[in-house]
């Protein structure tokens, strides 16, 4: 029976962390469509109480912060009623116990009537925590850095990957 | 022996849960490269026989139905023959017994020879409705609304997010 | 206990496979963070010392080979010193033992400073090969192919979805 009880135990690890990552992917992709649609209370609950969103142009603290944003910074309330997908690529995602860390790519795109296509205004690197609450996992942290070919986006990207443990650890000279 | 025995079936279920959940992502996901290539065979198997598919510019009723939208629809070869990416990022899904609901974005892009680029014709808000059958997991409902800032479009995201569960459910006033 | 013994060997092994699903999503979308920040430590952490990959402009053979594509190719640097974004859809997976296969979209964005917004340069139909090794799954070969409205574009992702066993068996003729 002990024999059993290990091999259970580690069946149910194996499932706890399966379900760790979906969680994740399916908080991270649930903010976009929040954004477009100004859902300011999917996004606060979706949020830390103590999160921080570092957009690239702006930085809103707290849950209700990034919900505020989303409700009435005139910018965003300009762009989604112009039209918008705020899109992200599906993340890297590393657990740590009851901390996340992930990194994808970001996107805004905003809709041209005239040219009846869409526009990528922006494409970044997008660096996330998560932190594991009693009400499940909420995002912690978010940091966007605008692709443009500088060092500090590369590194911001360089960072990221350091984070969900994709450099290796004898990383090869040079 | 009957500990172990819910330990067991608990187990399965979750990870029966998970199945579901890759189950999805995988269906949803290949339909974008389907549709670029002509596959109208795959885009029949992976929908229901009573599937229903609102583009947004038209509406196709049934698997068979949607399957000759990509074999013969002019409008559809000419986008084929000309050079386009059907994406569609990975969804955010709520499984419900033999159902199961997903809310993502969809982008139609196109390749513009003489720009040398592809140009995002259209970006969508897209609902989906998934069903079990002997045959395994198909589409049997979508719906794209084009991300244009009406209020169509925002609500179809709205509505989207409740389907997943996204939407809290003592959500704070205002 | 053989019973039992069985139902646990079942779940092991459908965990596995869930993990393996996982572990190449990981691995795939690992790829683009890296190419935008020339972090070829990671580029040959993720492939197959024997790997392939042809972009649809070039060849470049062995995971030492594609490291050094990101660490010096002049067109690589280019792109990255002027803003880029090497993005992927979520792959559409098979696992077949120490093997998997995968299709999805690619997106090479670059920053256009004067238009303040990114250009689609490239969208492709990609192709992918994995194999298991001492050190986990390793990207093995990796084919992209411009979705130009060529026949050769929408074949390679007819061919893709024939890897991924999403075409059906008995196909509806015609």
């Amino acid at each position: 029976m002990a024999a059993d009880d290990g091999r259970l135990e580690r069946l149910e690890k194996r499932i706890s962390a399966l379900e760790d990552q979906v969680a994740i992917y399916q908080l991270l992709m649930t903010y976009g469509p929040s954004a477009d649609s100004g859902s300011d209370d999917v996004v606060r609950a979706i949020h830390h109480p103590d999160a921080e969103y570092d957009s690239g142009l702006e930085v809103f603290s707290g849950g209700d912060g990034i919900a505020d944003m989303i409700a009435s910074l005139p910018l965003h309330r300009e762009i989604m009623a112009t039209g918008s997908a705020h899109i992200a690529t599906m993340p890297v995602v590393r657990v740590d116990g009851d901390r996340a860390y992930a990194v994808c790519h970001g996107q805004l795109l905003r809709f041209d009537k005239q040219a009846d296509a869409f526009r990528v205004w922006r494409a970044t690197a997008v660096r996330l925590e998560f932190r594991r609450t009693d009400d499940g996992w909420k995002i912690y942290r978010r940091v966007n850095r605008l692709l443009d070919g500088s060092d500090g986006s590369h590194q911001h990207f360089r960072d990221g990957l350091g984070a969900v443990a994709a450099i290796p650890a004898e990383a090869p000279a040079g």
